[in-house]
């Protein structure tokens, strides 16, 4: 997505270690509209007719997953990270490695609210390694529930979690692929 | 808002301890197309020409934020909860005291995104005790913000913090206030 790419490259700043700050537009500060045409662009490469509901994990996939859910009439399931008291028993689980944060959190999610047999579309704002969606992907099966494809806003893709998701030949789509991040250096992956 | 309390009437359980879940249209499983009509009855309520931008905090009340700042044109800022790496100095910072997870967690928030002088609309989905509100208007005030407003989906009147901001002058609204809840009972407050 051109556009993307363009304000990755305007606005993104690289800080060592290859971590790639967007959070003016993307997830801190986020700009909806633009989340808007996000979700045209995912709308004309997902078949959303074979979608039942959006799926994401919290925190930051939350805004994208929200808005793409509003403008295409779904509803969004996000996962929740670590325990809360508020959610009673009859939970599918599965456990990430969270390298923002440095530690193993547990992804939950309420079976309540995930059925075998519901098409579901992932949705997040980034990919790094691909520990929230392996664990959003876990979630799905333990539901007994169908993938329908995964949609990703950035990848970086210098760290092999969306090339991991192609090698398994599933419906991945990554908007903008980010092939080097150096400060002051952002290279992207020639076009699918 | 009416349909607001049909809804928690019909689809909310509440849990000893006063717990009131109604994850699944809300902040678990969320039903965007009823979050635009919750934004909708918001912009009845603030005068959206008087806003800059819209505040929430991670992670339920991201939805809700987002929809609203994509249906009015507004961009929106969630504050985050704890550390992470990724988020370089210049914090504004809020010492709040979850009881959902029973500790006391830090709201913050870049500098960079909020700049003095930006009227603030803040967003939540909930209000108990309303420490999430309270750090909120921290940062706001730390930025040398203006706040514009204070709008909550749900407030649970018994606890207390919607009263305190309706003390204090501010310019709060809640669109269903439950004044009692208990398993098998909710009852609602008078309208305001």
């Amino acid at each position: 997505m051109e556009k993307l790419k363009q304000r990755i490259l305007n606005e993104g700043t690289v800080l060592p270690g290859s971590i790639i700050k967007i959070d003016g537009f993307l997830n801190h500060r986020v700009d909806c509209a633009f989340l808007g045409e996000i979700a045209d662009e995912f709308a004309r490469i997902f078949d959303l007719s074979q979608v039942d509901v959006i799926l994401t994990a919290e925190a930051s996939g939350i805004p994208l997953a929200a808005v793409c859910a509003f403008k295409w009439g779904k509803p969004m399931i996000f996962a929740k990270k670590a325990k809360s008291d508020n959610i009673e028993g009859g939970l599918y689980k599965s456990e990430i490695m969270s390298y923002t944060y440095k530690k193993v959190v547990t992804l939950i999610l309420s079976k309540q609210w995930l059925t075998p047999g519901t098409r579901v579309l992932i949705i997040d704002d980034f990919m790094a390694r691909g520990e929230a969606v392996r664990g959003l992907c876990e979630l799905v099966e333990e539901a007994g529930a169908s993938l329908s494809g995964i949609g990703i806003a950035v990848e970086k893709g210098f760290q092999g979690g969306g090339d991991r998701l192609r090698q398994m030949g599933l419906n991945y789509h990554a908007l903008a692929v980010i092939e080097k991040a150096e400060p002051g250096i952002i290279i992207f992956r020639d076009e699918e």
